[in-house]
């Protein structure tokens, strides 16, 4: 058979303050296109569907108008678990309904031994879990580890492989080795809580979730799919997508590409250059991006974010390449030994590049002893 | 057909910050045992499925575990509407995979008009719904009010009228004529937002939700079935429960009483008495039930929530049937003028029956004379 396999969609996140519905629906689109060009026989979800426990409305509309044209009006099988960001029981409800159109949501740790069998492919389809949820299941408190939980899950389901059927898993956790992006939340720390590969060899195919690069892990049938969206500024550069599987007569699995509606890039430059059209169009800058910014120029600039949110609609973020001009450690030791008074008229004359007032610094000598006698 | 009519489970509700998802599993455990002891051929619930929008979890696995039983484990159809507590896209989720077993989950306002057929009757369940989305739904701006927006919409249904099958209508708001329980929402202000009830004639039965008083409204055949559950002190003396309506050969109500887990009560009383095992044994007090103390005493007594919350596991609330001990004119004139050292001093008196100590007087003077200072 042939599966597409996708993870991470995070429905609901922002990025700096911008929602990306819009962003979410156009690679959702181009997922839904994916499939139909490619023919595949199901769709397979590795966690991370919604980015809260509590998603908001929008969200939830989204994901419902999502599982909706793909499994009721594509009749598309479809295959999902929720990932650590996800509820297990809010976006459980509705799941023994769904299987009767061969929409298998598995939420719930037993339901990992319920295989979804389809064509030459047995399912295996983890969700995210506690370690707490594994000791219960299994009636054993010795389970501290996430490589003793999956050791233990992955051993029962070896009980239920069948002869002549591949067996897939479908899981949402860290494999050990993989690289981590900023745009994940950490589940493991240490690698204490990172599953070791070798656990997993008795799979023809793993498709994980979790991991938003899905260069991270350099394993050819372990493999993430990466998230759809470019969900921070370090992942400017990845190519995000999907990727087709095909099972017979063996494995095989190609990258699908997934266009950004507007592209995450980081712009380096000089304030004067950034903040000029002339400069911006010559050198082909794309300002409609999620864009962060990154000064060359090391003198304070007042009020310079909001000059480059005029010049980046999308303007996400300002930094330094060099710093801000530095000091020498004399005048560091200089400045420690400053009054407030004198702190604040030097804050007042970087910030306005004027300096106070004789009648500013009278009221602000006034207010400081003020201050300072309600401390005692 | 047979089918039980029921509302305004608000799962997830507090009362006075107790939590009540043992007495909602106790009430919905008995709603089904007479389900299967009358035979029901459907359940109808008229919304507020939820106390809240958004729901917390363990009310969500409430509301999934009760659906799961009643629809697939007792393959009974189920015909809902959300109310005005509930979240329409929340509650929507997966319903056009609930219709595939009978269970008719209308969130939409184009849902009223897609009639369910079952033996002798078309139910017409109607979702609670803003007046933006009539106007919306009708392409009509001059929609001002409900009576306006329920009569193009009965309008509408009467056309849909199959002959041979009586009409049902299944729905929530405030029917003018109904008298409101202080545990509702308000929806309707100055009887502006009310249903008059003629434009309900050409229904054989109306099953509402949103009062939670089912004698609040006296119809035989447009009805409120009430709460499941007393949700405030004045609903004490209520009984609760659901109604089985049967329609051939013609509507026949009758109303099924509900116990609570736990009672409502009020109790009056002198502190003394209400605090003193003896009494309370001798009077047949309930004392596990939800408890509003009204006190007949009128003197202060200090810390006298704490000492009825130990009498009483599941005390509410306090109040004075007949006030506190009030002042003369004279006396608060001169209460009035007391220093604020004066005030703390009687009020260290009441609340502890003793006198500051010198001490203590010494260390409130310089709190007083500090946070004096201060303040200019």
């Amino acid at each position: 058979m042939r599966f597409l396999h996708t993870a991470d969609w995070h429905l609901g996140r922002r990025l700096f303050g911008y929602d990306l519905y819009d962003e979410q629906d156009y690679a959702i689109k181009q997922l839904i296109q994916i499939a139909k060009d490619e023919a595949v026989d199901a769709i397979v979800v590795a966690g991370d569907l919604y980015d809260r426990q509590n998603p908001a409305e929008p969200a939830v509309a989204q994901l419902a108008a999502i599982i909706q044209k793909i499994n009721l009006e594509l009749k598309l099988p479809l295959l999902m678990i929720n990932g650590n960001h996800d509820s297990a029981v809010r976006l459980g409800v509705g799941n023994q309904w769904y299987q009767q159109t061969n929409f298998y949501l598995h939420t719930q740790l037993a339901q990992a031994f319920e295989p979804v069998e389809m064509a030459d492919v047995q399912f295996f389809l983890l969700p995210y879990f506690e370690l707490y949820e594994a000791r219960q299941f299994f009636e054993d408190d010795q389970i501290k580890t996430l490589e003793q939980a999956m050791t233990r899950i992955v051993q029962q389901m070896v009980t239920q492989f069948k002869p002549g059927k591949k067996p897939v898993l479908v899981a949402h956790f860290f494999a050990a080795g993989s690289q981590h992006s900023d745009s994940e939340t950490t589940v493991s720390v240490g690698g204490l809580d990172a599953v070791p590969l070798d656990l997993l060899s008795p799979f023809d195919y793993v498709a994980l979730g979790h991991v938003h690069n899905k260069e991270a892990l350099q394993q050819p049938l372990i493999r993430y799919s990466g998230s759809l969206l470019k969900f921070s500024l370090s992942e400017a550069l990845q190519t995000k997508g999907v990727l087709i599987v095909d099972t017979d007569p063996e494995i095989r699995v190609q990258f699908k590409p997934i266009k950004q509606l507007h592209e995450v890039q980081n712009v380096q430059g000089k304030f004067a250059e950034l903040t000029d059209d002339a400069y911006l169009t010559a050198h082909h800058i794309d300002r409609s991006a999620y864009t962060g910014i990154i000064l060359e120029d090391t003198n304070v600039i007042s009020n310079a974010s909001n000059f480059l949110h005029e010049k980046f609609p999308r303007f996400l973020t300002m930094s330094r390449a060099h710093g801000l001009a530095t000091f020498t450690d004399q005048e560091i030791t200089a400045k420690e030994i400053q009054s407030p008074l004198e702190l604040l008229a030097d804050f007042y004359h970087d910030a306005t590049q004027t300096d106070l007032s004789k009648n500013q610094k009278k009221l602000a000598e006034q207010a400081l002893q003020e201050a300072d006698q309600c401390d005692h």
